[in-house]
């Protein structure tokens, strides 16, 4: 088999490597000229035998990956296909596919996940689409996906825009989990007393415990490359896939209090003087003459009258 | 009538003005000598009428309000009255009633809220104890309650300990609001495009909203001494109450999602760089390559690789 | 002044009221014809008086407002307000003014909130256009606006949108304080023993507490129309606008864990057997042999084995 | 090496099936006679060689646990050890070894995890104690514990009481784990449209996405077993370390939103008409006429006048 691949950052280069591995044949395309195999999209296009092309693409989501399918969509005939392997919304994937179908191109949504380990351990794979479509492309899921029985690493989730419903989820999922290692650990850690090595403690869970995982596997890894987290700071990111689970959780009626508590814990992380807790701050002032944290951070509490011997009026 | 009071801080100080502005009389006595009005707890106690001596007591909850009750049960006799003010956990009232019963002196709790306005507005009153016990201190209640009718600002919630646990819950509430205004002022705040005056927006919601109250107001008054509320820091203490609150409704088993964020929310506000949230930034930059804030400000990203051209592997 | 009122339902015919009382003339149009004035929204512009037509629209949000709006503009002239006075999203507003600016017809939006009891307390009100457009409508801001000083009952929040942003998030606040209160109340009740009456508890706040507010005086009236709150289920619908803020603070990177709890707390209740918590139980069963409730309320547990007469194995 | 087990139900039995499979001899006791292979706890300690005999102690926490180490601190003798294998918690283990150590006994705490599936699969251990005790503990140890490197199954996790503090700490992030597998499986469930079958996406998951885990490995076998998981109710017992480990992560001041709301929607899950919702709907239907749902599900809505058709006036 021998299809295009659109895209070969960090995610789609290594996936290229894992198919050639495979015996499956690509065609790569990027926009810096120095990672690009050929010279342009239509090159690419060129270069893939026929009928049934498959392009996979691996770009950013959003307006990128939006100019790719609709170039895509003048390059491709009838009944070509394409992935959509990125980080779309799974509601972008039905505008997806209606701009390709207006020319008989077959569209394909699929989510990847397992990070920059996946070169290596496979990819988990969730698509949606036909099942005609999804058929021709099973030689590269194959490819793709860790060894062990297909129905492990690789589901056929529904219609378009189910695979990266599925991925989406997943990625809901992930943030809840994270955060609960996260909390355990922080816990761990303010008892010094009683836990001199936190990171010993996760190692000892990675095997015949429940909490035994993946991810911890990877917490694992954090620790014995740095001890103590020092060379990091608390300040999290997040990529967009857990707020998308949270707002369709909402439309849905769905309550996902974990994933939500997840995500603000990040937000929380990159507010470290909110106007949010001065608020509160500044309403404790009010009720009880509570001292508070006076901006300046030499100057004294701005609470009126000495402190309390008594009792807190809180 | 005349009572003592034990504890002449910024709550049993405003208390006694109010008290005696009823025409009350009160003898107070307080650890430091420059505030006390008599030399001793004996003193105290030998000013006062007898029978039915009444002492409320208002020092800091724990062992300086046990150290007090401990003297004043030696000190009183049968029938005498000890009420606790401060901001005993309700567990801890039973102990204390039986210190004092063994001298067959009577226990009271009351909570009280109010700050330090109350000594104007009046205070809000819980109070546990006996029907006995509650009618005998009844002038002193009126003396400290707000205006209006006698249910809407007291309470004989129930027996010893109910008055401390109304409190409690209480405070508890209280967290849950602060928090909700100060998420509110939050979200406003971000949008400086459309609301260019979030005081303004509070002002209004003073009169004839839904969302008018006490704290309402107060936060108003904040955000008139000090727009955008500059002059504080986002780092929140808490008293002690919230934390009871949490903990009893647990060995209830009843959910108390909103006054729990409450009080995490005030957590993390003085954990501005948590090992929880480092240990999230550890497994994102672990599992994706993600590019992670190195605790050097200075020093560049930790994560390995250029930055992700194409698809962020989360 | 006279102005038109489109939808006379329980808030807009309330609202017709309070601006008749203060002598604003009003003509009245519904779909309803029993309810309705004039026979006709043709009819209803026909009878105000030029210059600068105001019509007051107060129709469910989405697209029968936008139908209202679409109608308006062609009836309307250049300079003439139209005023949403419903519950439309912040985004929604400047579709509506672009509707209307095309044909000259200036928009003002503003959330309005003060429910039933707003005929007569007065609503309180935040406006979002432009200043001259706000200046026109003043009488009639301050004829529905509660007394007292304008700036606690009425705010020219901003731009077009401002308003409903501000009631948006007015509601979302509403929704943390509201289950800040229920899960005290529920916290109270939970104890019996120490507290027999919960209302009698909620009433005592009305004066000097920390607590008190209007949503405390609700609860009390509630608790006094229905002691144990038996007439009702703990069944809470939604009407959107909690949703929405949540939605907005995950664009803007706010966190909202007080406003999410109380949202997914209301989702929670309409999910009595929520596969979610399906999926908890069967994950206890599959590690612990945990006994589970079977589906069949008469079958007994599922789980194999007797029960552990030693340690549980969670 | 020849040890006593104290408590043979589900756990207790099956960890003496592993000790015996691996050629660690076990004399067990059982308050049971039909289990028990000795007639008492006198008998028990008989059988066991000297010096330094070894006593594992694996009943329920509480009263039972230290009923049996009070009996064991009559019986045994200077350095011989106890190892309290249950469910204490951390803060008993110090009491715990202080009963003993009047005695000249050793204590040593050990959390096990791995539920029924640790005969088979070998038992996380957690311990707590001194070096000299848990040297030699540890050939029983090397046969719980799972193959593999030691330090991945077993760890000396700090002094007495650390070995139940750290598994106190693992429960409380499964449940976080588990609350959030819950989260997606419901919501993927709320979109049958997208995803037909839920089953296979978790299926899909378990070999190279980042959310792979022993858990959703779990998770795949009770769909397996009952698809769609209509065989129990969403009612949720919780068995006390998750509540454990909310209120010691308040009394350190670490937040803890994720484990704390999954344990309350467990509380949640089995209060399917609790107060605090109904509180939340009497409040909306005093502010806002909404109607609710009557507590007879025959009677009317209670809410007094017709349905809105116009504004929701929350």
């Amino acid at each position: 088999m021998h299809i295009g691949m659109v895209g070969l950052g960090r995610m789609g280069g290594n996936m290229v490597e894992r198919l050639r591995a495979a015996g499956i044949e690509v065609t790569g395309f990027d926009m810096n000229p120095e990672t690009s195999e050929v010279a342009s999209l239509a090159d690419l296009v060129a270069a893939l035998p026929q009928p049934r092309r498959v392009v996979w693409v691996m770009v950013p989501a959003g307006e990128p990956t939006a100019a790719v399918l609709r170039d895509l969509a003048d390059l491709l005939d009838e009944d070509d296909v394409v992935v959509e392997g990125g980080n779309s919304h799974f509601q972008e994937d039905k505008a997806n596919a209606a701009t390709l179908s207006a020319q008989g191109v077959r569209y394909v949504d699929v989510g990847v996940s397992g990070g920059v380990w996946g070169r290596d351990n496979g990819y988990g794979l969730m698509a949606g689409g036909e099942k005609d479509d999804i058929d021709l492309l099973m030689p590269v899921f194959d490819a793709l996906r860790p060894e062990g029985p297909r129905e492990e690493g690789f589901v056929h989730a529904g219609p378009v825009g189910a695979g990266h419903y599925a991925k989406m989820v997943h990625n809901g999922i992930e943030y809840g989990l994270m955060q609960a290692y996260a909390e355990g650990y922080q816990l761990l850690e303010s008892r010094e007393d009683l836990i001199p090595d936190v990171g010993a403690v996760f190692t000892a869970w990675r095997r015949g415990t429940v909490v035994r995982s993946w991810l911890l596997d990877l917490m694992v890894r954090a620790v014995q490359e740095d001890p103590g987290l020092d060379d990091i700071t608390g300040w999290v990111e997040d990529s967009g896939e857990g707020r998308w689970t949270i707002m369709e959780a909402i439309d849905e009626a769905v309550p996902v209090p974990v994933i939500s508590a997840a995500l603000f814990a990040r937000f929380s992380s990159r507010l470290p003087n909110s106007s949010a807790m001065r608020a509160v701050a500044a309403l404790r002032k009010q009720f009880g003459g509570h001292s508070v944290k006076a901006a300046d951070p030499g100057a004294a509490p701005t609470a009126t009258g000495t402190p309390d011997p008594a009792v807190d009026p809180e």
